[in-house]
């Protein structure tokens, strides 16, 4: 049921050289997106225009939110002379410029929350901003150090510890009041999305959850005190886990919340299982903010290939968790 | 088609205590078993006999291969007072003894190959070995370095460049050399799989393959340069690939072989998809090897609640590739 009020989400198009302007245009033909929010693209004009008639505004209070008609608001210059498919300096600083731009939006209430379009890293890079990616801009703009990047499909969520370092830091990063912390997330969080079963699934870093120390010390010395910390909090966590064993079950529905160490522990098997259902989703920040869960795809970028459900799922996830958010997040 | 003469393996029942002895004498009572193999079991005499009728013998040439009857050879004394699903240090002691036992057979030629049930490592330690697992023993009992723990299922293996060590050490052995000698054995073995397709997908260690260095060094630094002389070799290997795109690539079809860096980046996700379909091989041993999936259960050991069906594909794919291995491997 939607919402007596729909909210109103700001969708950034990411990079325009890659596929995020045809994902938003494609997910705004679905009819369940303008029946579940008032959907204000935050873009360039003309990238989005190439897919679907676009009416400019300067802010959401203007948009009509008129079905077949793109409401777009385009923070700074039109871009042009940007190739599709092509790493681009421009275009990776406009990526970043949508994203603070929708952020000022919902920080300041005038947007229930913000849904992004992918943006590519080496283009953002290019342009000489070191974020590894939006979650990490995203916190950094709000001033937040205790979010987590969550890969939610249907009834199964991976929050992450760490995401986008090298391996070798993830390990040094997995510390006993980061792993509580984003227990407390997934705590707090859970409920949020639907899960009926509130044990969380608490991965191990190392192999067989290091085998008792065999394998590592991270598992005894760091996760396994978060977790008893945690139980004492009331929370019915359980690990370290061997996550060759955890995560399985996980998926044949034993645990809703899967807390996963490291990127590849939870993204490898979550892309396998759920393709492009997955949705992205910052938890931590002070505003909803969700995202497709794959890349620019530039082989692909402007060729009408790109499939919209990703986007379509992140916005319909936006749409029902925005109206409750700040207190679920308080 | 089975082949002229069907050949003898040694299926060692792992660690008394576990579900070893019930999933072995599961796998006789199923055809294929005996239609693809002549089977002596290693082990305990009276955990096996719990199960089926069973003829002791004292080596494969006083064996009878008759369907319903297993025949055991016992290295060492009768196992008494190993109560099921407990730890116990004699039961870690002998799993160890008919793994050595049955790598002598075959290492002499008196067996054709291994194919071995669960052990329990904490066991095992208690006993006073201190190999991380049954492929680190075998590759210790025939002196050999450049060996693979893979996980195969139907039409895709997952080779691994480390396994049972602490993940930060994972991260030091990824070096050049380590994946060159990987990517060998995943092109000498893949077409043994009865692969079609030859290309090999080799997985970046860190998140997004590094993202050309930002997320650490070693996909630039050892795993690229690995590839790029694999390729030289004649190899049609690719990568490192960002392991959240690759992985589902293969299992699209697009890969027959993936190489994993560390043992999570390849168990979380056959484990999740293949269950208990899946079998583990040991390449670059003189001898077959393979091994169930699964550890000893001690949860449901005695139960006869334990399914063979992972013993019994480890059967049947060690029968097809015994005849050829010495070619193989050579």
């Amino acid at each position: 049921m939607a919402p007596a009020v729909k909210p109103v989400l700001a969708l950034t198009v990411g990079d325009v050289a890659g596929v995020g302007p045809e994902v938003v245009a494609g997910a705004l033909a679905d009819p369940r997106v303008h029946a579940a929010c008032r959907p204000l693209v935050v873009g360039d004009a003309a990238s989005v225009g190439r897919w679907c008639p676009v009416h400019r505004v300067d802010g959401p209070e203007a948009a009509a939110f008129e079905p077949g008609t793109a409401d777009v608001l385009q923070p700074g210059d039109d871009l042009v002379a940007v190739p599709l498919g092509r790493l681009s300096a421009v275009a990776g600083d406009a990526a970043v410029r949508y994203v603070r731009a929708a952020a000022d939006l919902a920080g300041s209430g005038r947007v229930a929350g913000i849904v992004t379009a992918p943006l590519n890293k080496e283009a953002m890079h290019l342009a000489g901003h070191r974020w590894p990616g939006h979650t990490e801009l995203l916190a950094d703009h709000f001033g937040i150090e205790n979010f987590s990047l969550v890969l939610t499909s249907g009834g199964l969520s991976f929050f992450h510890v760490t995401t986008h370092v090298a391996l070798r830091e993830a390990c040094a990063m997995v510390t006993e009041a980061r792993v509580g912390a984003v227990i407390d997330l997934a705590h707090r969080f859970g409920p949020a999305f639907g899960f009926d079963r509130p044990a969380i699934a608490v991965l191990g870093l190392n192999p067989h959850a290091g085998e008792g120390g065999v394998f590592g010390r991270e598992d005894v010395d760091a996760i396994a005190p978060a977790v008893a910390a945690a139980v004492g909090r009331g929370i019915d966590a359980r690990g370290p886990l061997p996550a060759d064993a955890a995560v399985p079950a996980a998926l044949a529905g034993r645990y809703r919340s899967v807390i996963a160490m490291y990127h590849d522990q939870g993204h490898v098997v979550f892309k396998s299982v759920f393709g492009d259902r997955g949705v992205n989703i910052t938890v931590g920040l002070p505003v909803v903010r969700t995202s497709v869960d794959h890349g620019t795809a530039f082989d692909i970028a402007g060729q009408g290939l790109a499939r919209p459900e990703s986007m379509v799922e992140a916005i319909l996830l936006a749409a029902a968790l925005a109206p409750d958010w700040h207190r679920i997040s308080a």
